[in-house]
């Protein structure tokens, strides 16, 4: 086979890693997954992920693609690379992409979830995935309040200060507050995320669901154009990356 | 208030811990309980644990019981070993109980659930609670084998080699195995177990799971009171004490 274009999904545990993007001395998903490559293939190559998740957030659905030259079958590449990656880390799947598959800029939009716990005891065996808030949160009322991301909007809100990107307006496909027991669910779609905008939008909405907020604030938070008219963020904890569409 | 007897409610991930019992240099579950006690009330007492999970069991329904004289009300003794404790050891109920309560000996019965993932991917947010097995296995098969087991009979076969207490008789009130997906939870009551027999009998309804041994090959098993006559133990990750009654 000759030099290759590959798509791979991969699913991570991110609570014992500093995020995806490598770093020279701290161990990140990236990382892990080009030193399982080269462990594979003996070639020294860059994953190429669709998303830099931040320290302690989670993906089942992160994309990256690689350019490689290896006589091993893409079928079995998923599989091989598993067994070699740690516990926390798989690839669900290798894919032969045409060349000009890039998983950053081909990315047409990303979903994300977020976890709340709102029980009375720390759910220990989820306690990494999850942001636990010990009170009872109006799940309908931040449902409401979800509705409003909803569009074409300036999140510059809802955006870290410490993003640089020159426009801060995205497309919310979908935002859904789902209670299910003591847990709730939040689930974000948009064509594109700023820095920390989906935790943004989930401490936004617990403030909602808290009681402290009306919904309707968030009408007036997004005109504002202003972090700190927003609520606090979100722990990276309760992150998941969960789907990217091409 | 006077010294009293008070029973504790323990739930754990433990993946992190060299299972429940103090040991003098490494950690354990009951070391961690003890030593938010200590630093809660100034005093160094011994928890009495009901079960001594091993390395890597978790549990969401572990009780022990503790001696002690504090002018800490009980009702508000769980939320603040909680908030000393571990993120993943929490106490989800303190209660008085009466002098001659003892965690051990006054147990009634125990329900582990056992958790095991047949998917192709490995379930990285579950990794260290499930027992991943790459291959479909017939639940219904395994189902038929898990009825078997219940009833009072002796499990030898199903025993730890080092488990060296006099009687291997036992009682198991229900054994239940149930598929969601391409989850299958196999649950487990019994009024005691010997040294890891849920493990055991785990790994044996696998074998019948994979199509290897008839469901009916249980009973030849048990008759045979021979621990190389039954499968292989099952990891550890997978297991979880969910209940004790008294």
């Amino acid at each position: 086979m000759a030099v290759g274009n590959i798509k791979l999904s991969i699913h991570y545990d991110g609570s014992g890693y500093h995020g995806w993007q490598a770093q020279s001395d701290r161990p990140t998903i990236q990382a892990e997954v080009e030193r399982a490559i080269e462990e594979l293939t003996g070639q020294r190559i860059i994953v190429n992920g669709a998303s830099r998740t931040d320290a302690g957030v989670s993906a089942l659905g992160q994309v990256a693609n690689i350019i490689i030259d290896t006589p091993i079958p893409t079928e079995n590449l998923a599989r091989a690379l598993t067994g070699i990656l740690p516990e926390d880390i798989a690839i669900a799947e290798a894919v032969d992409v045409p060349d000009e598959f890039d998983a950053i800029s081909s990315a047409k939009s990303k979903l994300y979830r977020y976890t709340i716990y709102t029980g009375p005891t720390p759910p220990v065996l989820q306690i990494r995935h999850c942001w636990h808030i010990r009170a009872k949160l109006d799940a309908g009322c931040m449902e409401r309040g979800a509705k409003l991301f909803v569009d074409t909007k300036d999140f510059k809100s809802f955006a870290s200060a410490s993003d640089r990107r020159q426009s801060s307006v995205r497309t919310v496909i979908s935002c859904d507050v789902k209670a299910d027991g003591e847990w709730i669910y939040i689930d974000v779609e948009a064509d594109g995320f700023l820095y920390n905008m989906v935790r943004n939008i989930v401490g936004t909405l617990v403030e909602v669901g808290r009681g402290r907020w009306g919904p309707e604030k968030i009408t007036g938070i997004l005109e504002a154009k202003d972090r700190t008219a927003a609520g606090p963020i979100a722990p990276a904890a309760g992150l998941c990356l969960m789907r990217i569409d091409y």
